[in-house]
């Protein structure tokens, strides 16, 4: 039985009572959310992996993802970037590798981290039907569907597929006139693919073989969004949207499988249309969580991509959003280095943050009470302690105060700072 | 006449002129919202100084702030910092120095720069006070409307000051019990002094002198918050709102004299109350122009407060606030260095863009588009230039594109992606 099963039945899983206790709820919080399937558990078979949830009235989760992606690019060097986004606290990680040696790139990572990992399979279905065929376009529906079921297998906590991009939304797309037509690396593969074969999208046309699979190794599916909008003048888009609605008769049917089931949003988006696209993920997926690309509500920052993300991303898990992939600084210029894999988790977990806080997230509540009252103490260890990233605000506080030791004299004998604290300190 | 006198009577002055060209609206429509109060036009007598105007309609703007603050600080080292500003594009500065050749340094400033520059008169006041009498607790109130004109007189644009901040409104802060009482530096300040010397606030008691003083030189006043939260948990209590209140009944004075005003805000406020701060600003202060430090969603992101600030900011903008006091990395943990300002700056003006964006600001969102278009077209000299900050974009991509020489081969003969491009792009 999966989870998913176990849930409806009301029986309390080892993985439940784990994320539970991470989260500070109760079990049966978790159980009810699974079975519903407005909670999903992220878990593997690998004992090194430790369960993450992701959901409703949990708090707002943070992946980053990794790959080779360049000719040069190489396994140590990857590792090198999951061990900055481990640091940085990433709750998951995905490797999204298309080329070189990916499947000991994810048995490196699966052995390796602690935490779940996700994978979009179609990157080394294309890879190996280069070296199959010659050219990644003749790859069949079973190359695909082979694939999935090796990584479920491995021990990949879920995985990144686009079942909703169909001929139809392809269509649609077209009849737009999108300003960026397409920016989902997978999904344009997929539609390149479909477009030369003149067929239909396996993924679509086979769910149910899909969906076996899922339920055989008990797998997270993460719905990818094909029509991810590349700008802001394409938020929210009729293809964009059409896509969704087919996603959502697909959450339907996982669910009913017992197979747990996420979806990936956008993107850009202008921050008056953040509260629309969540609510409408939620509304046509059945509050399936969602899984957001940023969001950026800007397209005119590149090298500060970080940043806009943080600004969406926060706006959009306080709007209900349950999960940020990260964006680097790197984003729209080329692929992140270690420090960029490191700024871009930390502005994700910060925005995650911000939106518990809007949300009254009881505990994301107390942890800036608690720095408020240290600050008011004025006890630096404890502020630093409390910070997001400890290390780089006792950093920041070393490099800056190094004149700290002049002290004020302002008023002489008396001071204003002491009279006002004694005035309101005062019975 | 001041500019709030001739806006009343329909009067275009050149500087009216200066600030439609440069906001893209037609000169009536900046004469009518000074007339209304709605906006607000930064200017100097110095001919160095260009008119910067604030409000409803236009460009959200971000303000700097330096100033000499510790014993070692310097005006060269303060001038680089003001430079760094400028170079990242701050639409207004303001010197805070508290200590040291003030009025040098000032001096310095409005000599040497080409946009508008705020002061705090307080901080030479007390420094003045110290040196006078031994102790900033003997200032007087003639030597705080007395240092006023002398700033006004030099050539400042606009002039903090808190003439809200009430004796009434000191008891509220003291039986709220708020968490960080007072984080306002130069309302501590003053409200140390009224406490040390039991008298009500000169600025509230004798506002029609400070009425006098600014209508004379024509300066900007900008009512600061002393009552400014320092914590979430102290967000929208009895003593800030109590302020606003007050503050609110000093807007409508003030323009009645032929002053234009603009109204200081937080600070801390958790994204769940940032649009109704905004609203009982511009409700309670008669549309006044809303000048937020921030606005920061969470006090736990100690050396990423740039980043915290541009979320708040965003949403701020968004929510209708004008002007952006930038928050640099440094905030919290010490004074910022050069870079700190730098990276301040640019992330408060991603702010003021990305809420730009989402009011529908057709510049701001024709950037975006251009940007879009630029994008897919590949053209990446066009991306820099369109860049919130060409230099970091080009530098970060030509530091993360070594390998890109790498070409993608996947398909052999076909390509996915121009097989896609071809299928959009047919009649």
């Amino acid at each position: 039985m999966t989870l998913l099963e176990k849930a409806k039945r009301g029986e309390i899983t080892a993985e439940m009572q784990y994320v539970a206790e991470k989260e500070g709820v109760t079990p049966e919080f978790i159980c009810e959310g699974v079975a519903k399937g407005e909670i999903v558990i992220l878990h593997s078979s690998r004992e090194n992996i430790h369960p993450v949830a992701v959901g409703k009235g949990l708090f707002t989760k943070v992946s980053a993802s990794v790959g080779m992606y360049e000719a040069d690019d190489t396994i140590d060097g990857e590792m090198a970037k999951i061990d900055a986004a481990v640091k940085a606290h990433a709750d998951t990680l995905m490797d999204l590798s298309v080329r070189g040696p990916i499947e000991e790139m994810r048995e490196k990572v699966l052995s390796t981290v602690d935490r779940p990992v996700g994978t979009l399979p179609m990157y080394e279905t294309l890879s190996a039907a280069e070296a199959k065929y010659g050219t990644a376009l003749d790859m069949t529906p079973d190359d695909l569907f082979d694939m999935i079921e090796k990584q479920a297998s491995q021990g990949v906590a879920f995985i990144a597929l686009h079942p909703g991009t169909t001929l139809s939304v392809i269509h649609r797309a077209k009849d737009e006139g999108r300003i960026d037509p397409l920016v989902s690396y997978g999904g344009s593969h997929l539609i390149g693919w479909m477009l030369y074969n003149n067929t239909e999208n396996p993924l679509y046309t086979e769910f149910d073989r899909l969906i076996e699979i899922c339920k055989k190794h008990d797998v997270v599916l993460s719905f990818a969004d094909g029509m991810r909008p590349g700008c802001i003048a394409d938020s929210l888009d009729h293809a964009q949207v059409e896509e969704l609605v087919i996603l959502g008769g697909l959450v339907r049917r996982a669910r009913e499988a017992g197979v747990q089931v996420m979806v990936k949003g956008p993107g850009h988006v202008p921050l008056d249309e953040i509260a629309a696209t969540v609510q409408l993920e939620k509304k046509l997926c059945y509050g399936a969580p969602y899984f957001v690309f940023g969001c950026l509500p800007t397209d005119a920052a590149a090298g500060y991509d970080h940043i806009t993300s943080a600004i969406g991303g926060a706006v959009a898990a306080y709007a209900g959003a349950d999960f940020l992939c990260y964006v680097t600084p790197a984003e729209h210029i080329g692929m992140p280095n270690v420090d960029d894999v490191y700024q871009g988790v930390m502005a994700s977990r910060i925005a995650a943050h911000a939106g518990d806080v809007a949300k009254g997230h009881p505990q994301a509540v107390k942890w800036d009470l608690d720095m408020s009252v240290a600050r008011r103490a004025m006890n630096w260890k404890e502020q630093f302690k409390l910070s997001i990233d400890p290390e780089t605000a006792e950093r920041v506080w070393r490099e800056r105060s190094t004149s700290f030791t002049s002290e004020c004299t302002m008023c002489g004998k008396y001071c204003a700072m002491k009279i006002v604290e004694k005035y309101l300190r005062a019975e």
